[in-house]
């Protein structure tokens, strides 16, 4: 037997209800051979965006063939197309609503499909869990090693979605805050690459959030005092404002969406 | 090696403690070949109906050869006996509480074992953890492909549970909802089934429920405006009350065991 | 292939976050053999005390040859080391705070090794992930079959941990509630040992917890009456408060680290 495929599931179920055990049963009704690996269930319900930042941000930590099965999925049932994707070595399936257009937008050698359930011998589905009892099987499908072609129709076109980009305006970097992790830290969508845009070297910026100028940012936590905020570009590689051994959420008054501003230090 | 057994996990543990953790190590100290599938470790605490509800709905969506552990076990300790059930080619091991009483009710050909723990060599046993020191243990053997009648002795008697079902009365199929998912949609005991008994057609019913009224039974979410409420039998096979793209719980104010009644629309 | 080798994961990630599965992932770029399986990752956020706890009651329920990766890690970045170690034929992964401290201790042959990352070919990695970008790699390398001496270098130097112990003053036990589980059952760090040290029988004492003295020591919840309060030995050892079918953490006002304490019964 060959080695086991990785299979990561990222969904917004939760866990408390039987959603997610019922999704990795269908898995395994066609595959023995996966390791199945949860990135997290816990996206917020029915909010596209935040599904797709988190596989944005975890899906390249995975061995390449890597199948990621996303399932953030309100058009259920309606006539929104079910996408299987291959991009930089990884597959992906996932309803066609913005989900995996951000990894896809990023490379210029992907190939993506429509899910033909027929081909993969799925004649009926209900019309409120195509996680399951689609999406499931064609993940499972393409871990026993089925080509993209064996589970649906080649297309050009697909959901784009509009994500949150930071930009540069006179010099500034105005960014915002995606979430706040479990540990209260603030992550925004800042990038190092849009520091480097603006001309602007770590150490000699400041950030405002909240009306809190925080000075420089550091290489890591243990850089300032507990208790104390500072700015670190975080293992994702994004501008993420933390708390030493507490939380930033807890410090300051802030939101998710609120404005993240990076500047040239006033006192240099 | 054989391919590797499906072994699910249902329990009232959460994720917070070790518990689920300690469990499948017990299994691991038996056998490695196995696929471990947590179905939801959230069911609430020592509530039996709920758990077995959602076993109810999820334990057939597994590959037959499954072994189903289930622990909800407030009689832990007591004289109470545990049980090693096979049916519908699946097998289960659970406190004899009333957990599995409604699958093994559904079915003629069940067979069912009281446990005796010392035919597979657990002579010592905590008296508060039977999940770990004698089920796991148990679902692992099963799992390796022990016969029941290797680690119990056959019985005919097991605890019974009366679950809530929905009744007709006076061509009124009179429900209740079984709890909210996170989703916040309302699960009922209402199936496809008990409409039918009633001869009512989906979209010549209506459905009350905390003094709202909703028309018809759709086929899914989408088929209603965001916002708005609607009924659809769900991938359970249950009636649903669901909220297109947000919570029907946070629409409507109902708890756990509210009535839900389906009756002829009066405007048809 | 040999069997899949038992790795555990304990950290304070949470699990709405896609770091579990980043530090898995991190796994299984080099090695696909590991059962993996999830000790907790809701330890209270940088609560190495707590996690300890939760470590050294849990990981000798796994099968020998277990690589358990611990990770808590409020250093990271900092000039903390990685440990690598071997006791009691289990190997643990974890910073070097404390974690594996009291499982060190316990034990006269445990071998124990500050991680050099460069040799398992690990040359860059981020300043705040250190459980996915060392810490994961090593564990998997250990689950893969290299010597503590092929990960790191050799160290007799570690980092203590002080451990709230129960003590016996004038004849009493003086303890602590440690934390509430998620049945609201208080476990204490009171243990058989520090009962026998006493010379106290388990039915001839008495506890006092925030004001209220239970009497005796019992087997099971099930000998008291449902609602009543009980003091147990639980399944990791401990003595526990519980409450019959309901949370004794609901029915006694009281917090970690509060006072618990037992001594001869007075009407004995």
């Amino acid at each position: 037997m060959p080695d086991p495929t990785p299979l990561s599931l990222l969904t917004d179920f939760g866990l408390d209800d039987p959603y997610v055990g019922m999704m990795k049963a269908a898995i395994l009704l066609r595959t023995s051979n996966v390791n199945l690996i949860d990135i997290t269930h816990s996206s917020p319900p029915q909010d596209i965006v935040r599904a797709a930042i988190l596989l944005f941000d975890s899906y390249r930590y995975f061995p390449t063939g890597t199948v990621h099965l996303i399932v953030v999925d309100p058009g259920v049932g309606s006539n929104r197309h079910i996408l299987a994707a291959e991009c930089e070595g990884y597959r992906f399936v996932a309803p066609d609503n913005g989900l995996i257009d951000p990894i896809l937008r990023c490379s210029s050698a992907s190939a993506v499909y429509y899910v033909q359930p027929e081909k993969i011998g799925i004649d009926a589905y209900t019309a409120t869990f195509h996680g399951r009892d689609i999406m499931a099987p064609v993940a499972a499908e393409l871990a026993k090693g089925k080509m993209l072609s064996q589970v649906g129709i080649k297309t050009h076109e697909w959901v784009k979605l509009d994500l949150p980009f930071a930009k540069e305006v006179n010099g500034e970097i105005l960014g915002s805050i995606l979430y706040a992790d479990h540990f209260g830290n603030l992550i925004t969508n800042i990038r190092p690459f849009d520091l480097e845009h603006g001309d602007i070297r770590l150490h000699e910026v400041e950030i405002e959030v909240a009306g809190t100028i925080l000075k420089g940012i550091w290489h890591t936590y243990t850089d300032v005092q507990p208790g104390e905020l500072c700015a670190v570009i975080n293992s994702c590689n994004r501008l993420e404002i933390a708390c030493r051994q507490s939380s930033a959420l807890a410090h300051l008054n802030v939101e998710e969406h609120d404005p993240v501003i990076v500047r040239r230090r006033s006192d240099t």
